[in-house]
């Protein structure tokens, strides 16, 4: 894991992209242990699982730390064929393989949801924007790769007068390693939602729901998201 | 000037940011004349001169093309600090030197609506995304440099498995020059709109007045707005 050290004294602030998932709760716990002030955003785009909003407000909330939701959702005229957005295709099932996932993918998410970041961590003047791509993202969204990742933190360094360092600090790390380092952290996963079918209760099928069980498997763990929803 | 040349006999997709102003528009009729097939794309962020979005409408209309405005005004609240989308702040009159005119910077927002426009590229399948951006941004504008489109263009070529290319072919060019080339392609300046203050009529007092005022006196020709609004 790429170390996070906060060398000052006085607190140097930083912007969170949050969706309400555990990867970037456990990320939001972690840069709050490392003595950021932090500032936590998160988006609305209309996806299917937006019940994830609703997490990520009670942990922004119970931490004590400012959280705003921006509402992009006019923007899914313009980006079509994705299923987390689109109401007419259904959600795949079963593993993250390549095919079925790849109808997941919204166009340019991540830069979009991260060009929108650096200007609001411009505006705070912070000088670190975080956000909790993992490995396990890297075959299926193009977006998640670390070449990629690279360009935009050299993107952002120059976009403006006012320099803001990208972190993915998780980006060499699966799901599995990110709940351990969570249970180092006392993250109470029960207040993370992954299911990208947003119902009651988590479905057990889907890609999201699959690639859960396998991560508290490898931290051999139960999942406390079951016995609280 | 980079030279646009389309080889092929089927046309190529392309997208272009539009804003309504000389530049953009300039360039719209530019890869027009070169055979692409166009998709015109504008975003309302509540500025000021909102009034620029219709003399886009127009003319994507008159040049019978399609045209999506896209509304991402709520993102003001993020983005802090210009007078561009903030009402209690006074634009900024006279000529564009750095001082004043950063205050119209609004954070990142090039890189915002570069990559909502590589978005919209990818789900298209088209192969360009091309915007306005000239050398006389560059000293107020540090998302206009050339180096940082150099940087982002790097960053969406890779942001998809669908590659899109960056390109601004007027980012060595100045406003006068712009005009020279629209003279060639005859474009009807009366319908561009850049006054700032976003009045009836062009105030003649703002950065983008003055800037304009220019261009026509290197083009040598009269700015025919002032006789049709």
């Amino acid at each position: 894991m790429q170390q996070l050290i906060n060398k000052n004294s006085i607190k140097e602030k930083s912007v969170v992209i949050i969706s309400g998932g555990l990867d970037s709760t456990t990320l939001l716990y972690d840069i709050i242990s490392q003595g950021y002030d932090v500032y936590a955003l998160s988006f609305n785009y209309n996806q299917r699982h937006k019940k994830e909003l609703l997490y990520a407000q009670k942990t922004c909330k119970k931490l004590g730390i400012p959280h705003k939701i921006v509402d992009i959702s006019n923007l899914n005229e313009l980006l079509q064929g994705s299923s987390l957005t689109s109401s007419d295709i259904s959600t795949p099932h079963g593993k993250y393989d390549e095919e079925s996932m790849k109808q997941t993918v919204v166009p340019n998410r991540n830069m979009i949801l991260l060009s929108i970041a650096a200007g609001y961590a411009i505006s705070l003047k912070a000088t670190k924007l975080f956000y909790g791509a993992h490995s396990g993202d890297h075959s299926v969204y193009p977006d998640c790769r670390p070449e990629f990742i690279q360009k935009l933190k050299e993107t952002i360094a120059i976009a403006d007068w006012h320099k803001v360092e990208l972190l993915a600090p998780y980006s060499d790390m699966d799901k599995g390693d990110i709940v351990i380092r969570g249970i180092e952290l006392k993250v109470p996963y029960q207040d993370t939602w992954s299911c990208y079918e947003g119902g009651d209760i988590p479905c057990s099928k889907c890609g999201a729901c699959n690639e859960r069980a396998e991560a508290f498997q490898k931290a051999e763990i139960k999942d406390p998201l079951g016995e609280n929803v």
